[in-house]
């Protein structure tokens, strides 16, 4: 029997209550329908709504211009809220803007369940990074309401604030947003807390927004994978094992400008010379590390920089991702041994200053579990994974188990006017989030 | 007999007129005196000119602002007119505003020979890059008419104008100004136009500047090393091989942008890591290859240039120097199948494209005799070594055989306040400059 099959066979058997080999009884779902009675949702609805929504700050080559707190963001709050109103759910604003629709459980004891992503785009953005989290938890809801079948928790589908510009609406609700953050001026040309203004929050009352351990039962968020990582290795669903922490440094290179002309090549302290080599070193090491870290320098800076000067300090960023925390301290001691032997052997110290650090954020494992099971189901290949990118989940994780699903990007691209997945795909997830939620519904206290 | 007692029984013999080997005369110089009847320059007296030449854009730091055209730059030409007046010499200022001093020679068919350099400095600049050779020849024709030495040539102290910022002057001289340069803006705010009328100069008779074939017998320029190749092989004068040749090229390393976090180490096309393989390959090439020639990468960006973005492209300076342009050739060459090489291994092709000349001038080898035997003859150490700067001489190459004598920079440093050359340095050059310039007025035409 092969691995899917028989997958297909426990559940089915979980489902009719067998005893387990110990001896105990399994888990019994409550309330959840059979599998075979479990609808799809209607992937021609949802690809509609994605198409609606792609007007909101539409631009001439494909892509959307909806940057948090603009005209295009609001147009697209308001189309979701009548989506929701539509659809019977109880719509709520709190006091960062975050847009809740909900449907009512069976119980009145559960905390909810929470579905969803963010509406807004990076400037030149595409059309799924975001819609298709929000959309598929609206399409997900709207398929089991039709279908009359009622969970036990309260499901919220969920639009979080400004994910592009720095998570806003998710960081209030896991305390971690800074006062002095409303100051910033985002893409849009308000400062954020006039932003959340024009989006019905306020920004005197954040303190408020903020949500405590078992408030809510759990979050579910389905996503492109905004990389080429599905696509490339032929599956249709990931399985998102958590969000990775990130570390960046600056790395300060540090000769001694001197003429061009005039400096022979063995008298010099060229830091550009440092600079490459310690480049090659990044590379060298994040990869020699077997697992799925990745190191970036994207950023450098020669000083005086002329064409004719030996550059006297060259300054470049060094950005560590991993899964956990310890990985990239790993490849930073690595990378840090091979800065020291580059300073020596080539006379230009290497000094490493820490800049931006964000903690990875793990899924839960019976997420991870249920996601696999629901792609089992439909007959879904999956494959578990990274997400290298950050999310809201990564600030909900502070109050509440989650989980994510991605949905293969064509080319790998994202955060550009062509970012594409395929229908085929973003049904698929839609399905595989719409399983999970009854799953998670009844699993999660 | 060691080499250097050697070379001055020789010099006595041939100024003593015996024979050669092979029966023919030896070349017999034209009334200069005797070597031990040779007087030497009065030190004292170069260093007090050094020093009230220093208080003309003096720097509270002890470096001096006298860009060229500036208030100060015409400061220290009217003190240089002065001592030329003072020293009994005949002053004109050319079209383009170079200052002329000249002692008159025996011979009135003979055209004159020049000696001299520059007054201008780079802002924030030293005291030694250009004074030491304009008042190190003033020292040296001034010690020939106390000695009451009379050379067969008229001798000009030189004085060009703009050396730090294009050569204006000796540029003129040589054809290879063009007019549009009138219209750029000097570091002193003026227009170079302006500039020249300033000096005294003509902007609109520029042409009659040039200055032909044979019109000028030999020009000689004491300058600072600017480099520490002397100070550090222990040598005391430098024998200038020649002017080095620059040819500048922009390399643009092409890859793909791309999400830092969402793309494996495995799928990228990293610009960055392109980039310092081209580099390390440019610093690896021109080491390769025996000889004085240097190569620089000077300058580099990243586009786009963020932290979390794998750079799409960078861009970075290539500048080769060597005293022959074939030997630039030849690294060009080495770099650009390296670059081939990277750019197929690492998926990112590099464009290289040329956007500067220099033409390499070498020095002329009698000249480069006539410093040796006078540093000899002074009991100086002296080594053959490329000027890795550009000088007038460069220009001044196009119309006359050329020669130049280095003294040392201490720690390597010029551009720069703190750049200095010791008294007995200063004092030897001008003394190998004064013998050079007896050698040349005997045996050039």
């Amino acid at each position: 029997m092969d691995r899917r099959r028989f997958s297909r066979v426990l559940a089915g058997a979980l489902g009719a209550s067998a005893l387990t080999p110990d001896g105990r009884y399994p888990f019994v779902p409550r309330r959840t329908p059979p599998i075979q009675e479990q609808p799809l949702i209607d992937g021609a609805r949802l690809h509609r709504w994605l198409r609606e929504m792609s007007g909101f700050g539409a631009r001439a080559d494909g892509g959307v211009d909806r940057v948090a707190f603009s005209d295009a963001d609001l147009g697209a709050r308001a189309y979701l809220r009548s989506l929701m109103e539509e659809n019977g759910l109880e719509v709520r604003v709190d006091v960062v803007g975050n847009l809740f629709g909900r449907l009512p459980g069976a119980s009145s004891e559960l905390p909810p369940l929470w579905v969803g992503s963010h509406l807004d785009s990076v400037p030149a953005g595409g059309n799924f990074d975001g819609p298709l989290g929000t959309l598929g938890a609206l399409e997900a809801v709207r398929t089991l309401r039709e279908a009359g079948i009622r969970l036990e928790h309260p499901v919220d589908v969920v639009a979080f604030v400004n994910e592009e510009g720095g998570k806003t609406g998710s960081r209030v609700l896991a305390g971690e947003f800074r006062r002095e953050e409303l100051a910033l001026v985002s893409a849009s040309g308000f400062t954020i807390g006039e932003g959340v203004r024009r989006l019905g929050g306020d920004p005197d009352r954040l303190g408020e927004g903020r949500v405590g351990p078992g408030e809510v039962a759990g979050f579910l968020e389905l996503h492109v994978e905004q990389g080429a990582v599905l696509e490339r290795s032929g599956f249709q669903v990931g399985v998102v094992e958590g969000i990775v922490g990130i570390r960046r440094w600056t790395a300060v290179v540090v000769g001694l400008a001197n003429h061009a002309g005039t400096t022979p090549m063995d008298q010099r302290q060229d830091a550009m010379v440092g600079a490459a080599r310690l480049i090659e070193a990044v590379n060298r090491v994040v990869r020699a590390i077997p697992g799925s870290q990745v190191a970036t320098v994207g950023t450098i800076e020669a000083i005086p920089g002329a064409p004719n000067v030996i550059p006297g300090e060259v300054r470049l960023s060094i950005e560590i991702r991993a899964l956990e925390m310890d990985r990239i301290q790993e490849v930073m001691d690595g990378i840090r041994g091979e800065a020291r032997a580059i300073g020596d052997q080539n006379r230009t110290p290497v000094q490493l200053h820490e800049f931006y650090l964000s903690a990875a954020a793990p899924t839960d494992e019976r997420f991870r579990r249920w996601v696999e099971e629901s792609a089992e189901e439909l007959g879904l290949t999956h494959r578990r994974m990274p997400s290298g990118a950050g999310h809201d989940a990564q600030a909900v994780a502070q109050f509440a188990p989650m989980g994510m699903v991605f949905v293969p990007s064509v080319g790998g691209l994202s955060h550009h006017p062509e970012e594409y997945s395929r229908p085929e795909d973003v049904e698929a997830g839609a399905n595989v989030l719409l399983r999970t939620l009854l799953r998670a519904d009844s699993e999660l206290d």
